[in-house]
């Protein structure tokens, strides 16, 4: 059985939870139509099923290499980046101005989930190549455009992203990679960079790497920081490519997943280089600003980390299904004549419904941030915009945090139904659970998103877009209210759930804002106790929210009658899905909540012992 | 840093939790004394720490390999496995007649947690050698005994158990290995069977397998199951050993994890060996009573598997702590003049805090019964035997689903606590999250002990045990509200905390035994839907119950300022992860009670989809 993407879903989502009409509506979107987007999600399951993933297990068997400081990619790997590469797929999401399609952020979030979950070790290579785009595109001078966006949309090149040092990780205050500003306007660079995801590899012509450095005279701290481009190749006037920079790859890590993505030790200034002592590096926008400007990087990437993690979800889903459906063992719990498939026994059903709540509930919690993205953007009025831009930002740290850490019990359950089978590598279960455990840490960790999401988040607006979320909550409440008191609506006893557990999880999530906000006055340290545990129940909420909205568009449907996107099947399951999120997920907020509320208390008792001692 | 035995927290444990004072009054264990207990304790500490945790790694690192069907273990391995026959090791817990030392199983919970702490690969050894002394001690003949016990017990020789074959895993009624009786009384067995720890190595000079198969008139199903002893070489009168045997090891797994452990693939009468076509077998006890018998070492098993949860969740959480004391980075969270060790982030010790509660409390849990386990076949009067003994089949599927799937959770947090560092196989973290995924899975996955927590161990006595334990945990109720309400307690929000959480803890687990209790009736499926969170509930409540009982010891040991078997400091920080885990861990158990009393709703969602077919 092999990955095939989740397009009936999309359509759903894109239709019911996100508002693709609406958006494909704005005049930044003017002649792409329903049928595009759709023939776009056609095109690209074709190809993820059929090129990306039979790679899949190749990167995690004949994992990269570091020789002379040179990366081989296997041959099929090539391949499948060509095929990426003359696809367009690069440049689905970027501006038509530099060669690309100027889609949707809503579509490309299907497109690379699909991706991410046929190889997700292949798939980080375009996922940073996007986030230097994005950085370039708000941050780069004119020339800095002309010289790199095109060749980067294309896929001709590729980039990367040097933050980490090994002193210097979630802290970037000590970064100590220092550049030296040169007569020509151009700066040299000395340093070691780790952890440099495709930092070198041979599938694309020019690597740019964009690196946080620090000048001679910068302020200590993070606000001593800049950021350069600096090529793997240096560029001609003319954009044909020059010296080799001094730039090296020292070693690839030796990881417990994502074998496939060479992870590398940069040096910079290492004196091997065409063009004498130190890599040669062009500041982007003004000195010191350089993490303001990777923020604008991190962000698109930390969104997409979220997204690989919904798509990794996916991927080990699909599988445990399959396998489940497949595999006879022991006789039907009510009785039967002989051994079932193990899909009919009551815990794996639980297992897998649970896999599938958490996979549908964080990819729709995407797909509703990425159409905020969207109308932050394009969308014509200044105050819409702003307000999207809000709920964006306030999004992006639970689409990371929320669905990362859902990956990590999804393809734990992955392994968990396949039994015995699943603990040998060549099933491919376990493979899944080693590539997700990577996406709770890079891109920022789960706390440090918690951090995000308490700090910049929710104090920042006193809690302004919280309430937002929760307003839009109670109006849906609202209709599922009527709904369940409806006589004709039918299943009660399901209506009734959702609207239950929903109603004590918004009810939880108010309380925790108003603590979090109340608190931070008086004991600051109670309230990031409960960081974690504050971003994993918004994703819940969130999650559960989304999904009683999709229980509603489709009981909608089926009373209207009308046309829908998608077949009578999949929406059955759908609002199957949704009680089951309802009954099962849901409820966990509150255990989140009860803790969170105990800050103080927990965080004393903490303190007086010799614990942290 | 290397592990070290959690020394005092047994005796902690073993003496204000599990009553080893009392068990030691029993003329079973005349002659043991508190300090042999210690002396064993801080022996077995020094033990597993300088000799097995070493070779850790190099388990990981050079798996074992099959040529030619034999498989050779590592210097290292040998010369660790060499110390720990010599070291008396294996015969803690068995019979003095037999070469053991006849200690409480109790103290062997604690030996073993050590050896499965240190290197969990290679415990599998001992662990299954045990398994086979069980067995043979309880339905061996007297000449099986005599042959097989002596040599097992002094470690000269080991065990194994054989059960799945490839279409026969959790449902054994598939299982299809023959055995032919011959006219001298032997069998010759035929077939293959999958998944067998240490089924072949040179670490002993015979293995001695214990092999679930047919005869020729066997009724179908379990029932027509019958237990062969399959020496790797067979055994003359004398005790010295005869022709190779025809059992041979076709291939080694290639795992996730416990790679030091070889799982082979084992051939019945391949017609290699020195005896001719078939392996050679004796019949265990009766012919179609092998399932039952297998039982035995399965429950044994069982047993030590969850206790393998604790030991490698003991492993991760002192590696992380060691990390988290190390790693400076970022200021503290209410401002410090330049960055910290990583420790005093509050979400670091959220982490921290939430992996010692979980393998306190799970280890609480296993000691207690353990002491059950002894007093069931100790304890002079029959009725307390009987009670006990209730008390363990109980706990047992708890120990091994509970703990284990703790483990996932805590050898997760491990690897986050160590950032982009735990990703990276050098460190070490990522083993430990690695070998822990097989611990839910084999001896029964979590699924299957959730089965007979419910249907032998619920249903099957009407909840009588259950409701023995609720009666417990509503006493220390009534002492911990005793304690609340005494001003000179101090602490009065910890207090209140614990009784509030404790006590709607157990309401909600009265409330889902009588759920299960009823329901069975009506919608056995829906009551099968929860089985897992019942299982998980029971371990999270007793586990709060227990961390209650040690807040209380600590408490009452420092008012009474009577000699404590435990430091000032540890007992502070007992008491610290008690409140810790009534605040964050037990807040769980409700939301798992709500997605329990939704079975029916949630299997007729289920059900009226198309999901399952």
């Amino acid at each position: 059985m092999t990955y095939r993407a989740p397009v009936e879903d999309f359509k759903f989502v894109f239709h019911y939870l996100a508002n693709m009409p609406g958006l494909l509506d704005l005049s930044a979107f003017a002649g792409v139509e329903t049928d595009l987007i759709n023939a776009v999600l056609e095109e690209n399951a074709k190809f993820t099923a059929e090129v990306v993933a039979p790679t899949n297990r190749i990167s995690d068997r004949q994992p990269p290499v570091c020789q002379n400081g040179k990366v081989e990619m296997p041959s099929q790997i090539h391949e499948a980046f060509k095929h990426f590469v003359d696809g367009g797929w690069q440049g689905l999401r970027h501006p038509e101005q530099w060669g690309g399609q100027g889609l949707p952020k809503l579509l490309a979030t299907a497109t690379t989930e699909n991706l991410y979950a046929a190889n997700v070790a292949f798939s980080l290579c375009p996922m940073l190549t996007d986030g230097v785009i994005e950085a370039l595109l708000l941050t780069g001078s004119e020339e800095q455009k002309r010289t790199y966006i095109e060749p980067l949309v294309s896929g001709k090149w590729t980039g990367t992203m040097n933050l980490t040092e090994s002193q210097s990780g979630s802290d970037l205050s000590l970064v100590t990679t220092r550049a030296v500003a040169q007569a020509d306007g151009t700066y040299r660079l000395f340093g070691q960079k780790i952890y440099i995801t495709f930092g070198e590899h041979d599938l694309a012509k020019n690597i740019v790497h964009l690196v946080l450095a620090r000048t001679a005279d910068a302020p200590p701290g993070v606000k001593g920081l800049s950021l350069f481009i600096v090529p793997k190749y240096l560029v001609n006037p003319d954009g044909s490519l020059g010296a080799r920079n001094d730039v090296w790859c020292a070693s690839i890590e030796h990881k417990l997943g994502i074998h496939g993505s060479p992870t590398a030790v940069l040096l910079f200034g290492d004196q091997k280089g065409e063009v004498g002592a130190g890599a040669v590096g062009t500041l982007v926008g003004q000195e010191n600003r350089g993490l303001e400007y990777m923020f604008i990087m991190m962000n698109a990437a930390r969104f997409a980390v979220g997204v690989q993690g919904i798509g990794v979800s996916e991927a080990a889903m699909q599988k445990a299904f399959a396998y489940a459906r497949d595999r006879i063992q022991s006789r039907a719990i009510e009785g039967s004549a002989g051994p079932v498939a193990i899909i009919h026994h009551p815990d794996v059903q639980r297992m897998l419904m649970t896999m599938r709540a958490l996979t549908q509930g964080a990819r729709a919690i995407a797909c509703f941030a990425a159409a905020a993205d969207d109308l932050s953007i394009e969308h014509p009025d200044p105050e819409v915009r702003r307000a999207n831009q809000a709920l964006y930002d306030y999004l992006v740290p639970v689409v990371k945090g929320f669905s990362t850490e859902c990956s990590l019990e999804v393809t734990s359950l992955g392994v968990q139904v396949h039994g015995g089978m699943g603990f040998i590598e060549e099933t491919g279960a376990a493979q899944f659970y080693r590539d997700a455990r990577i996406l709770t840490i890079y891109e920022g960790t789960t706390a440090i998103q918690a951090n995000d999401l308490i700090g910049r988040k929710t104090l920042r607006d006193a809690g302004a877009t919280a309430q937002h979320l929760i307003q839009c909550m109670r109006q849906t409440l609202q209709e599922l209210q009527q709904h369940a008191s409806n006589p004709h609506s039918g299943e009660q006893s399901e209506w009734g759930l959702i609207v239950e557990n929903l109603t004590l999880a918004i009810t939880q999530y108010e309380s925790v804002v108003a603590y979090v906000l109340d608190q931070t006055k008086d004991d600051i340290r109670a309230v990031y106790a409960g960081s974690v545990p504050y971003l994993m129940m918004t994703g819940y909420v969130l999650g559960g929210w989304l999904m009683a909205r999709a229980a509603l568009a489709c009981a909608n449907a089926q009373t209207e009658n009308t046309d829908t996107v998608v077949s009578a099947a999949f929406m059955k399951n759908k609002r199957a899905t949704a009680v089951f999120y309802a009954g099962v997920i849901l409820p966990r907020a509150q255990a989140l909540a009860l803790a969170i509320h105990q800050g103080v208390t927990l965080t004393h008792a903490v303190e007086r012992s010799s614990l942290m001692d």
